[in-house]
């Protein structure tokens, strides 16, 4: 059941859509790596991206909440209107001797598309942006506003993020909305996350000698990384498993609904990961519907860096004067990151490393939008037109993003969209997105806003008769 | 009581020194890290030390045995012969932004000169060119062959050179010898190590998923940093205390001479180390004679390294693909390195860690000569005239090197000579010699060898009657 505007939307994607991954190969050459901090080159990335929301009709700006700066846009007049996230920073792209291309170039291969960022998260602003240029001519006559909001700081853990959405609480507000991304899996379907777990990014630097000092001193000088090595045997044994309960303090659970919800995915897909990962095991030996509800619904805590002395090629023989760990915890709905990082510097204390140093890189809770919210049914029945497949709802995302401040906060529900799948390598060496994955998001995208504007305006008619256009 | 010729040579290197300054200069120049595996970089220093023997009148050639080349030089025509043995390989510099002065440059500021390799090693290979040169005119007359060997493999544990000593082993056979290196103290003593531990450098690498992947996956993917943390804990207490019995297997104790010399070493030193490095305790709580005789005479385990996942600035959310250490295993005499290699491999398997990865960056016994040796006994005069002090033999040094190759399998017997002090920060930023020990470096090389010629005479005179000068 395709209407004639839905049919026109999608012709005219069909007939563009080029345009649009020209635009992501210029987005991707800009080498906006939020963790590298360079200022100059995050300041390029924003102008680019707000030319590009311009150039489509939005009053678009770039605001800073000192942090990199942030890109906001406004298309349309309403009355109801769509709010949408996304972040035009990317992760650092090492290691890079893995990479088959250059990171900061789109290259085109077998139907593929490479580069930092394609997946995460570029690829869908410019399917976003190709999916409004095709509706901007209704959206009047939709009834609809879309605001556009792009940060710079998400994969540093969206440190200023919080201030700009307090600053602009109202204007976020809205009736629905989408975050940045969403995922094709191994049967063409959409997965949909709902939610997001929190993030507390803690790194711990423990120290020796004031310098580093040649290893023939080894009997004498403290080697820092003893007793970090100690200490993360207090975290988690070398099966994975948790070893320190304060991690699992304060789960609000989620209830019934989002364990239905992870029934219906696909056990099988765990198999495949473990395949393509060169996985024998999963850690602790997990499986099955016991490792899908691990995966979404429980903490997690990671070491994501180690650190010590010589890490290049070949020898060299010193006590380093630092160890140093980089620490990734994921909280799940109800538990609270101060809360966390508390736990943990108590925990330091506990275990004699009162004396380290402690930088926290970010810190947010979970949020998630419930999946009988409008937004979520319109980008639901989207998904089964333009995929063919009903989409898969994920309650809770294994992944982080700063959602709370949208949903949890401001109060706008949101759903997902994206042009990934399941073999993307977000974060990794060459990510990648499908040719065919970037139309259907730019499609998919389209369609929930038209499915959004008929489910809402059953409302909207009964409590507003501003509007001017009764039917598409 | 200082001879003509004493004189002449005391007097020529005061004259002169600056001209080795020059020359050292230009050695530090070249960036002759052998960790970084830059042949033609290599050659290059191979080919300037070669040219600066020529200089002086040596006959020179560089050969290769399948690593970095190999410097040899012959002068004088005996029938007596003194070994010298160089390196004119370096550490890396990293960590590169705790330089105050560019590493490859030499800075001469305050009396001192800064620059990676001032002190080791080819601050020595000048300083002794500088001593040899002052001594070429009266070589034949003192009945002397200098022989040079100076190699580039040192500083990553010299893995080709056990073939060119074997290959080599008539040509190196000498009277006496010097080895690489020797220190001023804080009380302006010149130390003399006479022998050094033995080393194996052993990288363990533990490999998780096949590529790194976002770390919202850590509940299910393996990740190498626990094991290698447990793994850690098994090797060493957080105090520093070994925990694997197997380091001290085979241990041939040095006697009571051993002792009696450790005892003459200045135990205040080790609370100035302290200080110096801003430490509270040492490891271990060690202090006092323990501290010497645990640093001197018994074997090292330690982190020279450690790394996994994400090293860089900020944060990135990853769980690693592999996590790795760099283990450098000092050995003192009777210890075999393959033993050790067995054991640990066999430790490995022990505790589940089988599957791992190892490299060998470089395995050696210890190597020593005795104090009573005739060119030992030439050093101490030669040191008492030029630092007014008695020099302190070290039985052992703390540090490596393959002296073994020169003194218990070619046999000849070797001393020490150096132009470094206490606070040269070998293997660290900032390296560095003062001006006035590099001149009484070349001082005290100098008069080792006239010393030498004259207590080795005495033996000559009995047995090899065509000397033809019987007195200088």
């Amino acid at each position: 059941m395709v209407s004639d505007l839905e049919k026109r939307i999608l012709e005219y994607i069909e007939a563009n859509y080029r345009k649009f991954i020209n635009i992501l190969s210029d987005l991707i050459g800009i080498e906006t790596v939020s963790a590298w901090k360079d200022s100059s080159v995050m300041k390029k990335g924003a102008e680019a991206v707000a030319t590009l929301l311009k150039d489509i009709g939005f009053r678009a700006e770039i605001r800073s909440y000192g942090g990199h700066p942030i890109v906001l846009g406004e298309l349309g007049k309403g009355p109801k209107s769509i709010l949408i996230y996304n972040h035009y920073d990317v992760q650092p792209p090492d290691p890079l001797e893995l990479w088959s291309t250059r990171p900061f170039e789109l290259v085109e291969k077998d139907g593929k598309l490479y580069g930092r960022g394609v997946a995460d998260n570029k690829g869908n602003i410019a399917a976003r942006l190709g999916a409004i240029e095709a509706l901007a001519p209704y959206l009047d006559e939709l009834g609809l506003k879309i605001k556009y909001i792009i940060e710079g700081e998400e994969e540093i853990g969206s440190p200023t993020l919080h201030k700009a959405v307090e600053d602009l609480k109202q204007w976020l507000k809205a009736d629905g909305g989408f975050w940045e991304t969403g995922y094709v899996d191994r049967r063409d379907r959409l997965r949909i996350p709902l939610g997001f777990k929190g993030m507390v990014y803690i790194e711990v630097i423990l120290r020796g000698a004031s310098r580093d000092v040649h290893s023939g001193l080894a009997p004498l000088i403290p080697n820092p990384v003893w007793r970090l090595a100690k200490f993360l045997t207090l975290l988690k044994d070398p099966n994975g498993r948790i070893l320190v309960p304060w991690i699992y303090e304060d789960i609000e659970h989620l209830g019934s609904e989002a364990e239905e919800l992870l029934k219906e995915l696909d056990i099988e897909e765990l198999e495949e990961l473990k395949k393509e990962l060169g996985i024998r095991e999963f850690a602790e030996g997990l499986s099955g519907f016991k490792a899908l509800r691990k995966l979404h619904l429980e903490p997690s805590l990671n070491v994501s860096g180690l650190y010590a002395g010589y890490t290049g090629k070949g020898s060299k023989t010193i006590v380093p004067s630092l160890a140093g760990v980089k620490i990734d915890i994921r909280l799940v709905p109800g538990q609270k990151p101060n809360k966390i990082i508390d736990r943990f510097k108590k925990f330091l204390k506990e275990n004699g490393l009162g004396d380290s140093e402690i930088i926290i890189h970010g810190a947010y809770p979970s949020g998630y939008t419930k999946p009988s919210e409008k937004i979520v049914r319109a980008s639901v029945i989207a998904g089964e037109k333009v995929y063919e497949n009903k989409p898969v709802l994920i309650p809770l995302s294994p992944g982080s993003g700063p959602l709370y401040l949208f949903t949890n906060y401001v109060g706008t529900p949101m759903t997902g969209a994206g042009v990934g799948y399941y073999d993307s390598k977000v974060h990794a060496p060459n990510e990648n997105i499908r040719v065919v994955d970037f139309v259907k998001s730019m499609k998919h995208v389209a369609l929930t806003i038209l499915e959004f504007a008929k489910i809402a305006k059953v409302k909207l008619e009964s409590t507003d008769t501003s509007l001017s256009s009764p039917s598409l």
